[in-house]
């Protein structure tokens, strides 16, 4: 691990460089970890050309030292967190510090500002992490592959369960259980199993209603190993499923492999997410696809880059995405498919192996 | 619900008043359902003295309808979401708004600003709904005592798997398998299972660790029920337990009792922070307990009233609060104790059940 940070605060000093800022103000957990080992809850971290600093506290002491030897840790005693590194920041005369807009409470913003005084310079600067972030190294990939077997064989298992009677909530307790006795820390969301209209919900949360004959039950799960998430769908119907049913599965199943070949490095993000729309929209389906084909997956469970409608960033090698095209169709029910992909040089691998042919059940 | 919600309103709109303002605009999600019922992911509520209107967007707009009747559900297209809401305020003219600075991130505050132009005042006012939910009614007590029930049996069955070779995870494995079968819709976090050196980490996450012999074990956990949290902790002994041990466990223990014996409507919560403290001091392990005594539970696990040095806010009848202090040495190991109280004119009652005795196993 400890390489593999040096490496990434290299780029960040370069990013640094490129924005013209001397420090990186940091208070988004998973980029906290990334840059430093650092799991705790409360954490500020300031990276300079030559030092990183953790401002925490005393509830984490020991742990910072374990976790983020590399790195001084300030520990700071009562107010806000966002004050100690003001006051410290107070003594580097006219440091240009890069913080970023999206992550820094209105509140926190003004505790720092005036706790720092006038001799700093304030860059607003989203995202410098979160896109190196967005491009996975080797140890990285390797966690995301063990969180994408897990996932799918837990999906499987838990395929198996699916029948008239057993609650949605019954079926989410068995994913959870599952996934830590395969060595998952936790899972990247709690699991969505929604059967029947409540599967028209892209949100759905478990409930304690029965599965019912007749009906589409969608399973969506993530397992956690080592930090890294993963994400896969399932749909299957329970009873013999009328045509129509099984044309919009084979419709999504399309739409997905569409977007799979679409995916190298080098193609933009909308052109995977058009991929999907545009078979969707030629099977006449594309009112039904109500959101984005895709996102990125690592330390947290939607990060960059997000596959949607327009969006110019271009893909690149090590990018780990979902693929997740679905159709809903209220009252009636949904169907959605989603796999977990390794951005090559070339094209896709394809992380999550659980089976994707329409499943009766 | 419906007579609750409007409750609610007339006493957001009597604190708005009182801060002079005219609406409040409010995006912290669980203060969102307190106020009407929608549990969206997206969504931002503007209460004005004769109206309610939810902003949010295409995925929820039956969900809008379904959960939250009273509300005038204005879909958003596009964008950012707090744009659309600037854009509304801009044609109500001079409206003063209660916003707060905690809750909205610089970025949408820029946005906000611009697109509701100068003729808008803001009025930066935190915690006037936190403040509310922090003294629950009759039906929201009822939830939590549900929570903490299933909380205390789920600890109950756990301690009893607690062995040798066990790992921490298979034990927080259990943990949320039998929450939700007992009909917990979740877990409130995470639940913690630390043993031996690793339980001196007050947030320890768990790990494929086997427990051994002579070690303690920590485990934190919490129910979700009808969204209400319960949040408990107890910690055992794996083995025979060194004369120390015991008199750390019985000093954390006698720190509870004392801050649970000076719980009642009326006191501070520093005052019975520090009774826990003082205990604690008095045994000569104040060092030791490094984080604070307690803090609200409800709608999320950590909310109003912080049990924590020097708070000066008076306790009040329809708090529920936890007690859990701790002590935590290095290398060694930790001991917390925490429970779930309710708090009355009198006194505390205690909604988690699971016995506090010193336990060898």
């Amino acid at each position: 691990m400890e390489k593999s940070i040096a490496n990434r605060l290299k780029r960040v000093r370069d990013a640094l460089e490129t924005e013209s800022a001397d420090a990186l103000l940091e208070t988004h957990p998973p980029n906290i970890y990334y840059l430093s080992g650092f799991t705790g809850d409360a954490g500020i971290l300031l990276v300079q050309p030559t030092s990183v600093t953790l401002f925490t506290d005393g509830r984490f002491t020991i742990q910072a030292k374990e976790e983020a030897p590399g790195v001084r840790a300030h520990i700071h005693r009562g107010g806000p967190l966002v004050g100690s590194v003001g006051a410290y920041l107070r003594r580097k005369n006219r440091i240009r510090v890069a913080v970023s807009p999206t992550r820094l409470s209105l509140a926190s913003w003004t505790i720092l500002k005036k706790a720092a005084g006038k001799g700093v310079r304030w860059v607003a600067s989203d995202g410098i992490v979160d896109r190196l972030r967005a491009v996975k190294d080797a140890a990285e990939i390797d966690r995301i592959r063990d969180a994408a077997r897990v996932g799918s064989e837990v999906m499987e298992e838990t395929i198996h369960l699916v029948r008239p009677g057993v609650t949605e909530l019954d079926l989410a307790a068995e994913i959870g259980y599952r996934m830590r006795r395969k060595g998952a820390s936790g899972e990247s969301f709690e699991a969505i199993v929604a059967a029947g209209p409540r599967s028209a919900l892209p949100h759905a949360r478990p409930t304690s209603r029965q599965i019912g004959r007749n009906e589409l039950v969608v399973l969506d799960l993530g397992a956690i190993l080592r930090r890294y998430c993963s994400d896969l769908t399932r749909t299957v119907y329970v009873g013999r499923a009328p045509g129509r049913v099984r044309r919009w599965y084979q419709a999504v199943l399309g739409a997905q492999a569409a977007a799979r070949a679409a995916v190298r490095a080098g193609v933009t993000a909308g052109e995977v997410d058009a991929a999907a729309r545009n078979l969707l929209q030629r099977k006449g389906l594309g009112r039904y696809f109500v959101h984005s084909t895709g996102h990125g997956i690592g330390l947290e469970i939607h990060e960059d880059p997000k596959l949607a409608r327009g969006q110019k960033g271009l893909l690149e090698p090590g990018n780990v995405i979902t693929l997740e095209p679905g159709v809903y169709i209220e009252g009636v029910g949904g169907i959605r498919i989603e796999d977990d992909i390794l951005v090559t040089p070339r094209g896709a691998e394809v992380l999550t192996t659980a089976p994707r042919e329409f499943l009766e059940i």
